[in-house]
């Protein structure tokens, strides 16, 4: 589905073209157009590699779609999939961008993406100082918007963990934990995804040998760089958390569990006296002096009930009750 | 044994030809030679070598078998290695493809695979305009063929761990998940045994110093390359979860054990009661006067129960029953 | 809030100048303007950024804060971001240091900090042989600064391992342990957030390509970096440490465990013995001839305690007990 | 100990030579000689070193022994390192093959390997068109010998791995099998130590710069370098496969544990219903009318048994017994 | 503390030289200084910095101590840190050597080090040849003494290890190793923190880009390097043994825990035939036909006894008991 095709000459937009006048328009010079797709069908990407001149390669992949997020160069242009992240509810959508930018072009399509990019271009249009840049700024533009767009989902993540840390030296929430923990994790795994492979392929757009393309806004994609950078930290500090998590995890299971054991062993010896003790007296020995007394049985309860109790302080003492 | 011989001009298919007539096609300029191998005997290894001027090392290799994943250069051509993996029913099999490669000829040779590369040959040969760049084409469209098939394997795998994951937290099958989990490690180290190898490998033909067969395909092989990384990239997450959730499984048994246990110790308690007072009453004293009260029975059938009934309320509320 | 704003010359001390005088002492040759802030408003940020002609992206940077540490050039400038690291009590504090860096001035601007730089600033008058080295000398100093003060933190956690550690092998602590373990993982952890990434930035400022602004004081900068090696070292060791002393705690849970389950057993058979004799006699059987013997009931109860005592004996000696 | 001593010309062996002609032989054009020592005594290195000119470090480390595999280059020569692998029954024996390498001699000394390489010499002999190539040549040879002679042992190691698997899910065998896998990890991590420095010592003799010697046999040492990566990659599976099934192990322990607890506690309740039940008609209350029932005891009879087989049913369904 | 300060010329000894001397013979051409200091006052130090002409920074790294090990360069000169290690009893000491080397000069300043390296200088001396080559021999004969007696404490530590191992497999000893296994990896931590960054500093003194210092020497720097390699590879094969003797040492206290458990749960049945028999027996039913058998107290033992051997049988055979 087509959202915008628009010329722009000097930072400034000239006007929404038809797509058979794109190819006219690149011809001019110091024209520049900018076209974003929606779930793109297979047609309209076939129509735009004609008019843009796209390679073969690069629109296959964007046709199948599912691709990680890289960079490459096609002679002086680039193909550029990012994958957005987004968050509804408790469950993560990975989106995807596939950008194909030459020298006077730039063309975005986006997919299974619930937000667009619309203020990414409003924004743009305000600012024609910029805009003149061309491409490489759009480009900058777009992937700038997707990378800020991690910033929200890490931060839910981020709070998710603290939630599971909360009450994870808690009893009886263990269950819970190990669960919610497995889930973040698959979470983090797949945002992970998202970012790792861009953070390398990124680090080709400034520094050292730099496409042509991308020569003159070197600092804004260094500035995405640090902004992925600081996603990716967090990131492996959520993985290395949850891993650790996991693990204090079993160990409270461990130690709720021996103190349960500790509790029970005790109560089964305090009960074990009562039980004993009222076999002997119960045993049907004819000649049992202490069983004609006439305070025997106040007194065995008396004994029965000191012991236990005596155990019972002990037990006490020594934490196991 | 020998699947097809056939002489290539200008992208179009001369004719099938002798082995013997190899030789002489080679020198023919712009001639160029493709043959198919299947599970080759060392005799027609050896003929090859004759026909083709094959390295001696490279040749070896391709007659021992059970090589990694490599691509070598020998002079101006090329020996690469790859693996195959296909599923049937729920065994990995790892088959090999050897393929030699030269200015003017591409000699393939697969073992211990059940599907050959026919549809490749097929498809190269109705596309005369890509087949006219000669073997370092060939030599993509069968590493093409070989990587594409690792998709639906690795989709496989993807999918049994799912299985997996939806019984984690289940009571009862773990030890059908720490097997299962287990041979599905197994299986991906297999995998990756295919895959990592050609992964570094394939990095040398496109980039930087490519060799000289390969220099105006290496956009081709970058998307090879691409997709190993994709698979690559699945088969890290898929071994990343699985140690993940064995680790959660052995925490799902310590968490079903300690609440069987605190069940047991609940009902432990309540039992005890029962023997404990039944024994105290069961004692032969003399003087025991509640023996001898007419409800006395009744009543401490009663003081039981309720003891009973109030240790059950009680850990019902805390969780233990 | 602005702190101080100096003019220098010849590592001299002109006086504090008004903000709006900083650009034309920028322009006298020889001098050099030191400004620190605290704090600092979006307001006072765009009026140094007029000053001082700072790069738009730095000062963003800036003003949105909590960047990760790292060291950025802008054509002849620098912009340095630090992590300072404060412990209240037994929290920590990550505070956050901006240094804008030019031929002739240093911008401070510093967030989040209880500590300020004031005595930096007043060594550094006191050798005017160094701070007459201008700009990178001062950053040197503050860096060197924020580095010296990880010291005493590294210290502080080091020192709470060694409590954990101290009580790792005792029994009962283990629920203190894990979670003591647990939070000083995490301060570690953004400590080493802190501290990792510095460590990478700060290689660029000594020994390879050098921005020309620190080609005379690499050697402070190789110092400063070999600071930051150290404190990295040894919180890799603590997290180390940390990692095998949560395995440690586990396993030592479980060593408790299974001993008081040995003796828990052990007593559970004693009185097992006390309860299957005494209901044995308890039998109401018509010919039991033991029951009517003079000495059956203390022979009995001799019988029992000697079986109860031979076991304890048995217990003993197997450690059990 | 002395082994040979020959003199080779164009391929050919000349003769057996005594030690002290060695010099004399050197300096003859064409003229190559090859010495093979066996636990050598410091005075025949001695000798060795004053007629070859060897390097006085290099000599040290031969005499000292125990070196980890690596390649040296002193001045035109090389010095070679390279650990054997032996096995006897169930032991692994590591052996070390010293190796001197000039422009035209070769010196082999091996220390505590009970296979030689005298086949090597034999083979090198009956092909004079490659040992025409002299030292480098041989190099190959004694490398490509040793690891070759890995194959085996890796094989034995992974027959090993897999009769552990084949009992890591039986019931019993825990003990035998944690014990099986340390010993074996112990094992691959003494075949590492091998493998690992020879890879990285290999890559220098082809590829990037190559010592002179060794320049026009480059594809014979990547031959070998071919062949101690998949040894590797052999040794990194069985290692991460065996820390897998230690894991797998400790959980398989924890869930048959588990499962005998169940079953305990399922008989347990079992038996507390008599012991109850029992406990209760035991008691000398007055007025307990059942007991005076006619078929009151096998009513109780009935009851308890009626009890317990339907918990014995209950239990049976969830799984416990 | 002054140890030594002596004054060579061509490999030989002038003599003794005072302190404040040493800048005149610094002077002479040809002549070399060689100072030896043992836990340096700070004046001490600062006159040496003035005698020899030393960098500010180095001479404050030495006063503070607790450097990590390195190489600096500062102008033509080298400042080395080497960490000494020293085992006395079961404790490790770590101590510190900093070496100050110039064309002609060394200055070492040992810390916290019971054994020096007169013996060091004595071997020098008897070999004028070697020292002759100055400084940089001095500085390699300095860390070569130092990185040997590695070896012994290296070896030390394979030792307890090997004790560790020898018990693992045994009952009773788990807590004991456990303890063990946690000492001695601290020790190797330490030991790895005195080895790694030198590793790393070394590789700087031999093969590519190495200061003009050390230009001849860089034979015998390799050596050392090589040294280092070995004793950390072992260090890293002690690391990686115990953290799976860890992992081993819980698996075996579960195994141990599982099989007790087994042999209590089978006594407590075993128990419970006669405990649920004896109470049967011993309820107060007027109608029990049984009881008055003449043998029926006879035929009830024998009934119990029978049916708790049965039980014992089936334990013992199955492996229970």
């Amino acid at each position: 589905m087509l959202i915008n095709c628009v010329a722009y000459q000097e930072g400034k937009k000239l006007s929404d073209i038809p797509i058979s006048a794109i190819s006219d328009y690149l011809e001019q010079p110091g024209c520049f157009v900018w076209v974003a797709l929606c779930d793109a069908e297979p047609a309209e990407l076939a129509e735009m590699q004609h008019e843009f001149g796209l390679h073969e390669l690069a629109v296959e992949d964007a046709q199948r779609g599912n691709q990680r997020p890289k960079i490459e160069e096609y002679g002086d242009s680039l193909f550029v999939v990012v994958q957005s992240v987004e968050m509804t509810g408790n469950e993560l959508h990975i989106g995807e961008v596939d950008i194909f930018v030459g020298p006077n072009y730039v063309l975005s399509s986006r997919k299974r993406m619930s937000q667009g990019f619309l203020g990414v271009r409003a924004r743009a249009e305000r600012e024609p100082h910029l805009l003149k840049q061309g491409a490489a700024f759009v480009l900058y533009a777009l992937m700038d918007a997707v990378v800020d767009r991690y910033f929200p989902v890490v931060t839910t993540l981020e709070t998710e963990l603290e939630a599971i840390e909360a009450r994870i030296f808690e009893q009886g929430s263990e269950r819970t934990n190990i669960k919610s923990l497995y889930e973040l994790k698959n979470k983090v795994m797949a945002m992970r995804h998202a970012v790792a492979p861009l953070l390398d392929a990124l680090g080709k757009l400034h520094g050292g040998r730099v496409p042509a393309l991308c020569m003159d806004t070197q600092e804004y994609f260094r500035d995405v760089h640090d902004h992925l950078h600081r996603i990716n930290a967090t990131i492996d500090t959520i993985r290395d958390t949850i891993s650790t998590a996991i693990q204090v995890n079993l160990s409270m299971v461990a130690i709720n569990e021996s103190e349960v054991n500790k509790r029970l062993a005790a109560w089964a010896a305090i009960f074990a006296i009562f039980t004993a003790f009222a076999g002997i007296w119960g045993m049907n020995f004819e000649f049992m002096p202490e069983l004609h007394l006439k305070y025997g049985y106040a007194g065995a309860l008396l004994f029965m009930f000191s012991v236990a109790g005596y155990l019972y302080y002990r037990f006490r003492k020594s934490g196991w009750l």
